[in-house]
């Protein structure tokens, strides 16, 4: 066997009895031949106790500081796992993100790895030991200062040590049992993909799954590093992250014991995001330059824009409406933005709705199967959903509905595109790592 | 001014409220116009709720592991403590050890330093910023491992960066006012001593008293460091640690400012130690080899032996009893080390005595002042206080006696030797930092 790279979440080691029964997988892992580097999350909700304590003494802490300080969390649960390990018979060793070698440009709280020198982790393997590398952190090429890599940083260790020792897989460890058709608290027949490319795994997260970050995904598609998502309280085999042309032809990278679909199918998933905002610009001017003068006001603001849509004008006024989705948290920041335009760019009032969701249906057959636009908005109408926006990629086709029709819209979608299992085999545990 | 080395022990940072306290102390000595470097321990109990994480998973945690585990601790509280400062306006960096580059062997648990390379730290107080930096901690030259200097490592690591960096001063802030002519809250008219000798203060500290670790003394008289002992919640002036020859001259180091002592005190202060237990080995063959086959015994065990008696041997028998005290906790193990060699040894029987105390009187004047035990000893005969065993160094003299009569002892001696204040000074807050 080759080399595995495992990743825990904060879910999965939350307590002493969750880092326990992790040290007899990894230990069970070891065992059945392989060489092990695990990357662990920090426990349960360290992570933002840390945050709070910050803010205790500080309304904005400094970010090299919080990036020390947070770094704090996987030390913790690295060094108790390997004590587990270890407890179990097993060599383990543990090491921060800089003593793996995980080098990050200097932004604090949003590092990006631009470098791995895994000498440390590979002696380790070398002499037999498991390596427990802290997720989540590295060090500055530059200022020799602790970074932090942001939101699903502990993913994309995983995913660049698993590239940087030529893994030959890495393993993606939550309290799901892999990625659904849809969210199993949304949609009851969800059902497990086995296999999904890594683009249609990029639009799921993109367009509201929760279970991986689009930064391991990019990862690990420009390396071609297999990704299997399963859940740490369960033996089940998980889903298949893998390259598209791995997906129908249901092998390499050993995925032969999972029961292969012979032929792919056009809708991989549905994917809903329940947290979204709109924001209509009402009567704006219909000349060159006023959309690139609004979007880059909402830009400067550091708002996450996401859909965007503009009606034509009206040939009697010259004046057209422009409507964009954004997280709701950032709505108050953006109106705020584009209040202070108002007198320049001369719109006549601005609407915000607080209160849609995004529903989208991803699928690497869509490109070649014309119509699914047309069945997935027959389904929303026979349900009753509205449609306030629309936009579409290659492979994705997405709605905006009032919040209050997501569900409906998710089980509609599900339905026409017969994605269900005629059992509920979906299991959720409960929260999800960092 | 010149740079000063402060170190707060846990019970100064034990919460939010506490670290920006502390803050507001290291801005005012920044303003002050000194440069200012910080060593701080971990947050109030954090360092004993890591021990019982760790012994949650592991009845005996790797040292390695362990090290790595601790050193979340001062992590946590150093990068806090920089937001508290930051937020007052004051640019701070926290370092670890390693990055402070504090150089240790590879003994986890308890290494030493072997080396200081203060780069990060003069480069941070060029920039005008104050350093702070993890206690207790360092990184193996050989290994390159995360080390931990055992107890009273927090207070080594402040004098060995204060050497390093030629510190006028390093300031050790706990919750207590400074050293005491014995323990206030055993002796209530105790008084603050206003200087102290390196000397003194080892006695002291060997003997039970527990303001400052052994180590950190014995680092500080090396390189004459001077140590100003004091509060961290008052503003008070403490205990200057010094050189013996500017205890008595009150000058130098800046003491001026305390009223200084024009005569030097004969005895300096009554240390006592309520932990202590007696083993009693009755009955050894009066022959070369004895003693030492039974300390070689007890020190394979790693057992502390304090105090040893041994009595003139009865002629008739050809046979002596050794005593000898020893930290109540390991009382039990060296029992059972002795158990086993008695066929070897040959003695007669075992007795263990665990409520014994200790009580001493140090002072440097001893040596050149006849008398001292005499006044000692008829100052404990006539409080009723019987005496076990007696030793004596150059400027100490200890005594053994029953542990329900070391309070007695400790208020004899303290009054005979007029050590007393005329009003009670001392204010005790709480525990004690590591």
């Amino acid at each position: 066997m080759g080399i595995v790279v495992q990743k825990y979440g904060g879910s999965s080691v939350a307590d002493a009895a969750g880092i326990k029964r992790v040290a007899q997988r990894i230990v069970a892992t070891k065992k059945a031949g392989n060489d092990v580097v695990v990357v662990v999350s920090a426990m349960g909700d360290t992570t933002d106790e840390l945050i709070d304590l910050a803010n205790e003494v500080s309304p904005l802490p400094p970010a090299r500081e919080l990036d020390m300080l947070l770094t704090a969390g996987e030390r913790i649960s690295m060094a108790v796992l390997a004590m587990a390990i270890q407890n179990l018979g097993q060599e383990a060793r543990s090491f921060t993100g800089s003593q793996a070698g995980v080098i990050t440009d200097a932004e604090h709280g949003r590092a990006k790895i631009i470098d791995v020198t895994p000498g440390r982790i590979q002696a380790a393997l070398a002499d037999g030991a498991v390596a427990i590398v802290a997720g989540f952190q590295g060090v500055s090429q530059t200022t020799k200062d602790i970074t932090t890599l942001g939101r699903g940083g502990s993913d994309t260790t995983a995913v660049a040590l698993a590239v940087a020792i030529d893994a030959e897989v890495c393993e993606i460890y939550s309290d799901v049992d892999g990625i659904f058709t849809a969210d199993p608290r949304v949609e009851p027949r969800a059902r497990k993909v086995p296999r999904i490319s890594y683009e249609e795994t990029l639009e799921m997260a993109a367009q509201g799954a929760k279970i991986l970050h689009l930064r391991c995904v990019e990862y690990a598609r420009r390396y071609d590093m297999p990704i299997h998502v399963r859940s740490s309280f369960s033996q089940k085999e998980g889903t298949w992250v893998v390259r598209a042309e791995d997906v129908s032809a249901g092998g390499a990278q050993g995925t032969e014991e999972a029961g292969s679909t012979m032929e792919a199918a056009i809708i991989t998933g549905v994917a809903h995001d329940s947290s979204q905002a709109k924001i209509t610009i009402v009567g704006v001017p219909d000349k060159p330059g006023e959309a690139a003068a609004i979007f880059r006001t909402v830009a400067d603001a550091q708002i996450n824009i996401d859909m965007i849509v503009q009606n034509i004008s009206a040939a009697a006024t010259g004046r057209t409406d422009i409507s964009f989705t954004l997280p709701r948290g950032e709505g108050q920041t953006a109106m705020a933005a584009l209040a202070g335009m108002q007198d320049q760019v001369g719109y006549e009032s601005l609407q915000y709705d607080d209160s849609v969701g995004k529903v989208s249906v991803v699928g690497a057959g869509m490109s070649t199967s014309p119509g699914i636009s047309a069945r997935f908005f027959e389904a929303l109408s026979e349900a009753g959903v509205n449609i306030q926006m629309i936009s579409t990629s290659e492979i994705r086709v997405s709605v905006v509905v009032t919040e209050a029709q997501v569900v409906q819209a998710v089980n509609a979608a599900h339905a026409v595109f017969d994605l269900g299992s005629d059992e509920i085999e979906a299991v959720v545990y409960g929260g999800t790592g960092r």
